[in-house]
């Protein structure tokens, strides 16, 4: 009986952390943004959101979602926007060719997993959503490419278009009302530069901020030096970016990322009232990183900062022990520098004592106030799998 | 013998905390600034440079200045110009009247102590440069007005012009290139709103960080926010600000004393690398003014940040229960809390227990971050005294 039978289709997707930061929106409801980004995505051996999207007719007649085994209310506008327009290009397919099964009217059930810790404080939604997106596209057989697809994961998060491909992404934000032109592409693929490595270091007792959708909302009503990162300084940073991620130029790369992230969150420190996301823990890594960058004497690890007090260092792997192997060596045994990864890296006290003697506080600081670390990289888009959640 | 005569006049002077922030210069040789500023000029009483300049035939050849009992450096540019213009202006009036002592030929021996700790990390150079200049005048019998002689202080420390007059204060960044139109104008006397009170945080063991001098300097040359700081924000503000203090709005005049304050730190955090002056317990600070304000249903304390972490509160004597009061409940005893200010102060429990429930962490950071308070006003300018320091 055709009635009863489960269609299902798997994918991974990856996290990803931009280097030119995406905050603000033009349009609220589509997920516009107010100026275009670019983020390297990371390997998912190490942050990864696994889903399975199904339909069947024995289905409840309610769409659901259930994430790490939790059940998620799907009836929002932005969850419902990605549905409908993934269900309105498999309608077109199935008119086309009238023998497809009639998948577009059966209701979905879509179970997810992070391979993370949710209480790691990283922005899972931008993986949940490139996730969800192309597991219901895989499972709708649906032709459309990632450049495509970009355009429906962004309306679910705006971040969520990036992690539709792997590598150096950008985001371009686009002019047309509709949002039509507003998608991410791919600038460089992972074998590109595979050098780029990630240290993540997890703050800990991060007290939820305020959150990035208000946040950057009220950053475009009330920040009066906002319009001049978003119309001057980001425009010429993004060309920038491409062009050092062409030449591999990690100096230019580490520069940009690092002004990119200052830039972002004094925009928010200048919202009114301001909104901080930085902590004294957050900036005792950003003196640590420069003072590595001056005993190397050159740009070596670059910090950059989300909407949240957790530092992300990029830093090329043959910087690992100069980068990584002090950061081991300064906080000492935390979760996570432990498996293939992190037992790679030995802590550098070599290193630690050179930078010591400027650094002391905020290495004292850094030591109490990181709960844990991820060690990562830059990896591929999302990987389609046999293994069902369902 | 007029050879063996000791010429002197004394002056004390007041410390400023603007409300909208000097930081860049067009000039550093001139100290000319990227843009006007304004500021509330603060009570003697409570913070103030006393100077006495003298001079004599008799005395050593070198100028010298003694700062609380410390010999201090002479031969830089700043000094030497403040000396340089008022002995000019002197020599003039003694061009003009022949019978006049050659005061400008002799050695300049100057005395100053401040009636606060140097511990506090307070501005002291504001107060400083315009009691030299102010006790250097009176010494030579100059007939310049204040405005002009703001032209010289500002030469000496930027701020310090302002510091020459009392009340509310602007300082004009003028166009001209040799700086004659960069001078200091009172924007209302401390009669027009003499209840604007100030309550100052001192933070707790606060490192010394980037000198302003360097910091403004790096702002200008890297951030990339910051001409819409100078070019565009700070215009609009000033002459909202003006009209403020005209209108004695303090809600007006808190927003935007709140709002610039964030913006300056919002490009030094633009700078590159990134200067911080604001740590966890400044934040604790605004987060704690942010409830008094909600608690109140409008405007009622507005914070203000300068090149370091100490917070100043601005609020209206009708609203010291609200304000002193519920910090006096929240940080407890600290030095500071005693005299005829603090005394009159009452810890507010009942406006903490109504603020604690969202605050209850800050609360605690500043509990343990504050290490004294200073309690103030609105106040006069340069006040002509006999009390000699020599």
């Amino acid at each position: 009986m055709a009635d009863s039978q489960i269609y299902k289709a798997s994918t991974t997707a990856p996290v990803n952390i931009a280097v030119i930061k995406y905050w603000g929106k033009r349009d609220p409801k589509l997920n516009l943004p107010t100026n275009s980004s670019l983020s390297v995505t990371l390997s998912q051996s190490d942050l990864r959101t696994h889903t399975t999207a199904s339909c069947a007719a024995t289905y409840p007649s309610q769409d659901s979602l259930l994430l790490n085994g939790q059940d998620q209310d799907v009836s929002g506008a932005r969850t419902q926007a990605c549905f409908r327009e993934l269900r309105s290009l498999r309608q077109k397919l199935e008119k086309s060719d009238p023998s497809m099964p009639k998948l577009s009217t059966l209701p979905l059930k879509i179970v997810s997993e992070n391979n993370f810790p949710t209480a790691a404080g990283l922005a899972s939604s931008a993986a949940g959503f490139a996730a969800l997106v192309r597991a219901i596209a895989n499972l709708y057989e649906l032709k459309e490419n990632e450049t495509e697809l970009s355009r429906i994961a962004r309306q679910g998060s705006g971040s969520a278009c990036r992690s539709l491909f792997g590598g150096y992404v950008g985001w371009e934000k686009g002019s047309k009302e509709d949002g039509s032109d507003s998608v991410a592409y791919q600038v460089a693929p992972a074998s590109h530069w595979p050098q780029m490595r990630a240290l993540i270091l997890v703050v800990s007792a991060a007290k939820k901020g305020v959150s990035s959708t208000t946040g950057m909302q009220t950053t475009v009503a009330t920040s009066s030096l906002f319009p001049q990162r978003a119309n001057e300084t980001v425009p010429r940073r993004m060309k920038e970016m491409e062009k050092a991620i062409q030449e591999k130029d990690f100096e230019a790369f580490g520069n940009i990322t690092m002004m990119d992230s200052n830039s972002f969150h004094a925009t928010c420190l200048d919202t009114y009232p301001p909104i901080f996301y930085l902590n004294d823990v957050s900036r005792a890594a950003i003196k640590v990183v420069e003072a590595i960058n001056v005993v190397a004497g050159k740009i070596i690890a670059a910090y950059t900062f989300d909407a949240g007090p957790n530092a992300v260092i990029y830093y090329l792997k043959e910087n690992e022990a100069e980068v990584a192997g002090l950061f081991k060596a300064a906080i000492g045994e935390k979760e996570g520098w432990t498996g293939i990864r992190g037992d790679a890296v030995l802590a550098n006290n070599g290193a630690l004592e050179q930078v010591n003697a400027g650094a002391s506080v905020a290495i004292n600081l850094l030591k109490g106030g990181i709960s844990r670390v991820i060690l990562t990289g830059v990896g591929e888009g999302p990987i389609k799998t046999e293994e069902s959640l369902i």
